[in-house]
């Protein structure tokens, strides 16, 4: 297997290099050849080539069997909003071009992080969520104008029905195999890409009967998975809003630092933490690596078929964190129990 | 003062009933005299009319000095998305025909609900926020279009300088007389009028260099929100993320069913809780009439300048909740000290 690693921006590459080194154990302990790459995209391919997806990234990512990603974007844009090449592009690009239109964000629990949320533990314990984030259409990828004034901007917030189509079934049959409850999350109220989003569920729902379907407005579902996200198990949503509410979730999970997500669709799959770069602790030593190795554990599973091999991770996180040992992201001020690790030592 | 009560759909015209009770009270009390008219909307006005903004309301409407609206939208058309009218377009269209361009929702604390929230008691306590979600723009108003074959359909995001001015303005103007801090939310690495906004509010935020500015992502808000909602002082934002963000912080505050807000602009203020039309409870005597109730705290003290008689009113709430009575909302189910009521004991 030939897989390629993008450590991206920020803490990108000292949570891949945790990642990776997992993935070569792993190889070590189970005879498998893994083959690994190295390429750049964001804030690190505009300094290298001008380019937040330099041609070369393309070209490898194309050609490999998984990849691994880090975390993108610069502080510096942020505040620029007048920039026109930016990082982000490169991702949003690089998912285009490999037409990762499914983002699968799990909302799992580790029992010993039940503390570490803002929420009540009894409202905690048990969530077991499953988001399924369209990932190449919506607003994301709608046109953007600027008239030329510059005093008027738009972005067109567009679905068409095989869109939503493919990324239903996706959803409904991974349904199936888990809770077999679906929530599909739009505001059909107000918006007409909803609409079409909702009579695309309503159909697709009639084929799998088994599968208990509901449909909630967006800032509903907002609120829902504060109050009671217990409730949850498979969640299906456009793009913008699948970007919202699963960064909400992930508080609920405790820590972004926990989180990993999967993107696939037509070829290569795509793994990354749901963190961003968080440039403010980048190079000290203190991201949390568990959502990078999370990642592989999901790309052994996803892409590879190695159920056995993503388990014996699961199972070494959930031992190193019921031992007590923590990032400071994810320790309860509250206890002075655990133990507080850098990256390094935590990887 | 001439005010305007529209009851609206599902448990609206129960809670307005009492939002227009306290009105009366505090007109005898204070020597006020204030005088009522009734108008229909929503599913309402489609039921009397066909149309779910009567032209009869919005004149009405345009003549009232003060609006008081209860709720709106009704089940049937969620899970109908080719209704062509629709509840909703009455609330749309009043808010784009009176002007009320800045929608103020605060985000209040009763110290006696702490523990009816899912979050945990300390990370709640201290919590007082302000939105100031802009109200007739953005992807609510923006063009809608669904292609011939109905295969595609499309909502333009879309805002205009002027548009992101004034209710910046307003939102610094509130910031410097309350915490003196301001986030901005946005989506400005991925969205042209996202960047547009980022770009207005650096503009206005140099005329109020005594507040602190800050701008922020909509992903990351949404789940700042949950870690730490205290670090919040005002937020200002667009249209549909102020939808989103706004419902999520309400169950912040323990429940919907405590939450007011105002919409003003150009004229006539308006009035009406957060939550929805709730038909599920509708015409049991179980909805819980306090944030029809604070909407009329906040039309004296916004629309008519009566601070004090503002203030009588969030008092009798405060009492209210110190003495134990709950409505089954807000009601702590680990604690047997309170006293449930319905709509009418409550009111
Ligand atoms: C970096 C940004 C473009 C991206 C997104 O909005 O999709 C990120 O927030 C994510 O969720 O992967
Ligand atoms: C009913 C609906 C159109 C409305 C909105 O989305 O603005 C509601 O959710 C609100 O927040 O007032």
């Amino acid at each position: 297997k030939y897989i390629l690693v993008i450590p991206g921006d920020g803490i990108g590459p000292e949570v891949t290099t945790w990642g990776k080194a997992v993935l070569e154990k792993i190889g070590r302990d189970f005879g498998h050849e893994f083959t690994f790459d190295e390429a750049l995209m964001g804030h690190a391919g505009i300094e290298a080539t001008g380019n937040p997806l330099p041609d070369e990234t393309l070209a490898k990512a194309k050609a490999s069997d998984a990849i691994l990603f880090g975390a993108i974007g610069h502080i510096k844009y942020d505040n620029d909003p007048s920039a026109k090449v930016r990082p982000e592009q490169g991702l949003l690009k690089i998912r285009k071009e490999l037409g990762l239109y499914a983002n699968l964000r799990p909302i799992m629990l580790f029992d010993e992080l039940l503390d570490a949320s803002s929420l009540k533990p009894e409202i905690l314990k048990g969530t077991d969520i499953l988001f399924f984030r369209e990932l190449t259409g919506d607003v994301y990828f709608g046109e953007k104008k600027r008239s030329e004034d510059r005093n008027t901007a738009s972005d067109l917030m567009i679905y068409s029905r095989y869109e939503v189509e493919r990324i239903a079934i996706k959803a409904y049959e991974a349904a199936r195999v888990r809770g077999k409850r679906l929530c599909s999350v739009d505001k059909a109220n107000v918006l007409e890409a909803s609409r079409l989003w909702r009579e695309v569920v309503q159909e697709i729902a009639k084929k799998y009967p088994d599968v208990e379907t509901e449909h909630m407005f967006i800032d509903n579902a907002a609120m829902q998975l504060v109050k009671n996200p217990k409730k949850f198990d498979v969640v299906l949503t456009a793009n913008l809003f699948g970007d919202i509410l699963t960064d909400e979730a992930s508080q609920i999970a405790g820590s972004m630092g926990m989180l990993a997500s999967a993107s696939v669709g037509d070829g290569t799959g795509f793994f990354e933490p749901i963190h961003g770069s968080a440039h403010d602790i980048a190079g000290q030593d203190k991201a949390n690596p568990l959502a990078s190795i999370l990642s592989v554990a999901l790309m052994l599973e996803i892409s590879f078929g190695l159920k056995e091999e993503a388990k014996k991770i699961t199972d070494a996180i959930d031992k190193a964190l019921k031992d007590g040992y923590r990032t400071g992201d994810i320790a309860d001020a509250n206890t002075d129990k655990v133990k507080i690790l850098g990256t390094t030592a935590m990887g």
